[in-house]
């Protein structure tokens, strides 16, 4: 594919995401990101083989929100094994909206998959009873190539101050014996990884890497290994755009992970790493244009791991 | 790949699926399905360029089961219609059983995929209203590459005996207004379907044309087009082994589905098809030993859509 | 009580419950209820010590709908006993809509009670294996005191063709091993009872027969046994209103059963039954007037259990 | 009713219900309650012309767990009002265990009723954002009786720091906008109230005063208004016992509450309190022993509400 072709449809693209802007609403509860402007819209490619192309609001910061619970997975898989993590989540999608509790009583006692804001928090335990915030930082700051990624001090506080729901799963998880570690301190790590503010670029960065077997498109250097990257990317096939994912797999149909901030990072095995942002969200809490983009780059660059 | 190394890891496949035969149950909710020796194991790979493989009990008939759901839905897609077929049911994974109702009352009148039974009988409904059986079962046979496949009328007079669950699901359909067709119509063709009996070359076959982009691998003939196949191998991939799909996501990595006659289905894009049998299923209803056959073949021949 | 106070009240309660129809709808899932006049509205009074009572429309005909269970129920507990019953059906309040499915699958097999519709199917065919119809019908006749009840055939056949969900529910209980009869033949029982046709008087009269030990409030024979009504009248307090028992109960205060058809039927212990009849129905499936009718006499005539 | 016949039967009951203590388990959730004998039965009677009867450990102190929730409400309904009161708590039986959350989510914000625990920590909440914990405590004992009723401390520190699944509750119904009040202060209050020490007699006097429209017995003094007491009585037979509230209503009759603690709290209308003692639970959470002993006293002092 030649790099002209892509620019060109990176740019087309996003005027067809333009379009659908209008459909979707800000997340409001957390009173933070409600003030953000709705109109955003931006793109970030990096290839496999080492090129990039942005269009849009591609510099525009935002907050990781729940991409960053794939990132928190892959610590733990790497540092704390993947017979551990799975003994406190499970490998399946759930058919509920992200921030459901009824699983945790009805089903198991284990939260469905790391990616829903229960399994996300349980794995956020079990990393912050071993390792500082520091050290995951630093490990957010490899994979997306930029040293001055920080936490959104606003949003955090935010979070941390509206995180009623999350608090609630928190302590159901402690009371079921899935979360050993003290609430605070995991939801703690866990707002930090979700208000860390990072842009389209950057993710793009780290998805390249997930596309390209776990090393860095420039250097060559395995940052991930694989048996990792086979846990993570077929889990955010079955469960990373929450209860619309079977949905995105059919029309998109690359791994993805969506977070509240706008954000939807996505990957072509072997090809390219995507990150759209993009506010209006749909009920299901992913962006609206972010979504049409991506589907848009699916059909043009012929991405779709069934194509 | 050489064709020396894909038989003798097949056989390799096979001894070592065998260890996991003892760790399952024979179905016995359809009495007839109960009398099957649970020591059959057998498996066979077509590959894309139009080689065979086989080892074991591969020449033994089985009746389909919830596999036929792949065929009915691309047939529905083909002949009726994506934009009919989504308005009855939804494309996204449920974290249920497959045979659960609860969802058709407390999330959506309308069953979350085609390949639960619910969503297999809505759909069944569509066909039933529109098509004779016998067209069906003529698709059928083309994409199995066997003229002689017939009913097996002692498995379907024990479904359609002992279907209460499944009348109690077309029923809740009817209600809600998403199955529109008779229930007695809908669920003879729904039985029917499960009933078809076959061999795990009849299922390679056709999952090789799965894999091969909808032609025939001999012929190279077009049979099923291809945005029918995007939705249908999706949905294998967050769907096809219930609410085990998303382990095997990750441990096997195809698009693949399964049924309680002992099958399971799977394919490796652009690669190969490949069909086990072993009537001894684990709690999901999945076949132990054909699972573990599959997992190795994924790790021994890099099938793994992630790998 | 003096009775010229009963009829004066009883009068004033009639205009009282006459405000409250327009906040009603007339229930429409049984196309033959959906014809009849929403602004009937009547009401009787049976004394244990047999005076009678009546105001507003209280000769019109209405279907017995869900009343009949508590007939259905105390002919179960008295031919077949409490012990076959209670293996069959629970003693608890659902806590979910009459009509729900829900709690079959995720808490027991068992239907919660025998006053929702799966608990009342499920007595129904334990009746319908043992008894013809006519049976049953003599007994009703005996309790309401009038020899010329039958069954509204025009409502029979359209429950009968409209009863989607109710089928889906026997044949739910069927596969959970709840109801051993046929399902057609628990359902045209099931059908039978709610589409027989009596007005508030009958009613009254039954109810004042609960009220009075199970004796007749005229010539004192005694038609039910004591142990059945201590379970019947229970049942009506905890379960008689549906997910609306609870508020019921604090606010009127006297063992109910309710019908889709309109009717409510009460009793004070020891003191008067009393039923009402206004098909304009609550979210519940309450006859929005025929409850403040209660509401209105429970106050002024002191018949609340607790006051 | 002859004291001395009373006395006999009491004895009696004791006796019976002791044979039924080897079917219940002691609570052990709450790491201070598991210490306590299993064998302990007692039981204490107060009627309404004054009177009083005892048997067995009825001077045992105990902790009065969920009975608490009765007086709570009463003490919320005659401070703050029933109309604030359900606006954030329902009336219905939620056919769920004690310390369910399922509801919260899938059918309302608001607890099902005020006498499980998300509903008892609603109104907890309501009571810790007006009232200090000692103007309640000072209520507790004027309608027990008794001036030295204190918090067992040892039981309060340990539900306080096993309260995971409370807490949990508490920030889910923070999250719904039900508990406006902040959580900790909410739970202090509520595990303060179920932490009270106090014997049969003690709740026996309470319940005689239910019994007595509100009077205490002795002075005659009216220490409940009527209104208040139609409300929490008809919530006892509703939802007193838990998801065992249909069956008690049955078998024994009367308005009652237990505790986790063994004790369970019941009344006869005009007649008398009565409370019962034994830390063997069945599976809802409620005293074996004392369920037999309340089921014997029904029978043979006939105090079945509809006997």
């Amino acid at each position: 594919m030649k790099s002209s072709n892509i620019s060109e449809v990176l740019n087309d693209a996003l005027e067809h995401g333009r379009k659908y802007i209008s459909e979707g609403n800000i997340a409001t509860y957390i009173p933070e990101l409600s003030k953000v402007d709705k109109n955003f819209l931006g793109v970030s490619i990096v290839t496999t083989d080492g090129k990039e192309y942005h269009a849009g609001d591609w510099q525009q910061e935002f907050t990781m929100q729940s991409i960053s619970k794939t990132i928190s997975l892959i610590f733990a898989l790497e540092h704390i094994g993947a017979d551990v993590i799975f003994t406190k989540v499970g490998m399946e999608p759930s058919g509920d909206p992200f921030n459901s509790i009824v699983k945790l009583e009805t089903k198991s006692a284990m939260p469905s998959n790391p990616l829903i804001n229960a399994g996300a928090i349980a794995v956020a335990g079990l990393i912050a009873d071993r390792y500082e915030f520091e050290e995951f930082l630093r490990f957010v700051r490899l994979v997306c190539g930029r040293d001055t990624i920080v936490v959104d001090e606003n949003v955090y506080n935010s979070e941390n101050g509206a995180g009623k729901l999350n608090r609630s799963i928190a302590y159901l998880l402690q009371s079921n014996g899935v979360l050993e570690a003290d609430v605070e301190k995991a939801l703690s790590f866990y707002f930090k990884m979700c208000s860390l503010n990072i842009n389209t670029f950057d993710l793009a960065n780290y998805a390249a890497i997930l596309a390209n077997g776990g090393k860095d498109v420039r250097s060559g250097i395995q940052l991930i290994n694989k048996p990792v990257l086979q846990i993570v990317k077929s889990l955010m096939v079955t469960c990373g755009l929450y209860d619309g994912s079977g949905e995105f797999a059919i029309r998109v149909g690359m791994p993805a992970k969506s977070g509240v901030g706008g954000g939807i990072l996505a990957l072509a095995q072997n090809n390219m790493g995507i990150c759209v942002f993009g506010p209006a969200l749909d009920v299901h809490g992913n962006s609206t244009g972010g979504y049409q983009i991506l589907e848009y780059l699916s059909k043009e660059l012929d991405l779709h791991y069934f194509s």
